[in-house]
């Protein structure tokens, strides 16, 4: 089933310990988009500028990735300089050149209205109320956020908090939005904010999923919290895109499914960081642009070898 | 088969926001025997004061522990001092009183040099390489260490290194041994520096393994690295020897198993995990002394379903 994506689409400057790239492209819902479109079709509202051109479309129409509201405005496209060193676990922005993104304002074309699965990627979450408003049949909403909403922008994230079935979120996140220090509380108390399930990503060390009462409507108890692996990674390039290219396989592979049922949500989670390990391997979208379905599964099938157990007789106790 | 543990048995006064005891029995030793005595035979070796009497042995031989191997002298136990706040992650040592253990000096009795598994728990290495020494016919040899050795007793504990088939460390234990920020590098370093495997704990998120070519003898190819989940805690009453009880509980399975193949290695992590688990829940070792066989495996079961996927078909390529 399509998805719907509002998010960024942008240039980056990037420099790692690896290397430095000029204003390639990048963006939240480019990374997603890349990403989720090998399972599915993915439909993008965003704007660009001028500088944003058919070498750039081609990204996106190469992997089939419906284009048609991506809106085009005098200007340039938002640009984001950053870098990493050490460990390459947090990013150090140089530069938010917000430019035609200031007054980004979130048209849905008709052709779109019927997506059922929305993805409302890091952008004001006022923005992300009125798409949400706009696309009421949808049958799965999910939303990503990042510290600058929680701290100063706290009551639109509430309101917008109240209407998300999933909310990927990080292990800072989740303690700057609750309040709580322990990660389990932390994340009931969101729950309890309105997401039917979370998703708290912990960089290297993976992610866990939590499910509130409602997050499968079909199930007769709550489902119980789920944690994925990431790969243990000798080298990452460069980590921007990380957890959008995560959101894209994780929401990508959940609307391939015919049902979103915990056996499929948990299977989303890996291929996640599946796509994840994928985005980090080049700078930008490099690698995200080709990568083989037999490589999908391949990984897929090595995230399982490393953190699944052969079949055993336990300790031979009733 | 039987387990000889060398390293503390200790008295410890902790604060946590759960509560405070004094004095309660504590130390590497402790934690480590009561988390392996649910799967094997455990003998100890340490160092106590005129303070231990047979309230604290009863500890021991209740779980069928031998005690053979502790020595008694004047003066007063090992006593720690410390308190967590927060997150619960890290403790605030308030107080080091070393006591008898200042002068600890190894002594083996000749009814434990038939023990097949060695565990050399987090003490000076010098003392460690001794232990090692006098138990040539070990089978496996298991190490843990800590910041402080690595910093200030790097000499010896590389010599110790050399003797050890796995070792036990954190991240932050890698990163100040190898150099590196990227774990995988970092473990890479680290294997190289003679243990055949490396247990990396992770804390809240779990552990990894990684494995050197010699690790498994029989094997035909390197085993790859193995994640195993922590279990997601909303209350921890008291972290105090989560680590050791890690340890007991890994190395107790492994040591019960009929042979060290990369499967058992698996499962051992998962016992791991389990047995910390269990560790947190009340202060001190009260909740090692009394955990029944049936909630292990319930537990282990729980493991289990918190990180393994349904079979299922893939994505239907090649």
């Amino acid at each position: 089933m399509s998805i719907l994506v509002v998010g960024s689409v942008a240039f980056d400057s990037i420099e790692t310990p690896h290397g430095k790239v000029q204003k390639c492209l990048g963006g939240a819902a480019t990374h997603f988009a890349l990403a989720a479109s090998y399972f599915t079709d993915v439909r993008v509202i965003a704007v660009v500028g001028e500088d944003f051109g058919p070498e750039q479309e081609a990204v996106f129409t190469k992997r089939g990735i419906d284009t048609r509201g991506i809106e085009h405005a005098n200007g340039l496209s938002f640009h984001w300089t950053g870098e990493y060193s050490g460990n390459l676990n947090e990013a150090r922005t140089l530069g938010t050149d917000l430019n035609v993104f200031a007054d980004f304002e979130p048209k849905i074309p008709e052709a779109y209205l019927d997506s059922e699965y929305l993805f409302l990627a890091n952008i004001d979450p006022k923005l992300q109320a009125k798409v949400r408003a706009q696309m009421p049949h949808a049958k799965l909403v999910c939303g990503d956020t990042m510290n600058y909403w929680i701290a100063d922008h706290r009551e639109s994230l509430l309101e917008v908090l109240k209407e998300l079935d999933v909310l990927l979120i990080n292990d800072g996140e989740v303690r700057m939005l609750s309040g709580e220090h322990n990660t389990v509380r932390g994340a009931e108390k969101v729950l309890a904010m309105g997401p039917k399930s979370l998703v708290v990503k912990h960089g290297e060390y993976g992610a866990t999923a939590f499910f509130g009462a409602r997050a499968f409507p079909h199930a007769e108890t709550t489902a119980k919290p789920f944690r994925a692996p990431a790969l243990p990674l000798a080298e990452v390039v460069d980590p921007t895109g990380a957890g959008d290219s995560f959101a894209g396989g994780f929401y990508g592979y959940l609307a391939s499914q015919p049902a979103v049922t915990p056996a499929a949500y948990r299977r989303a989670l890996f291929y996640g960081g599946v796509m994840g390990s994928f985005a980090v391997e080049r700078f930008g979208t490099e690698r995200l642009q080709n990568v083989r379905l037999a490589e999908i599964e391949d990984r897929f099938k090595l995230f399982k070898e490393i953190s699944h157990l052969e079949e055993h007789q336990g300790l031979g106790v009733a």
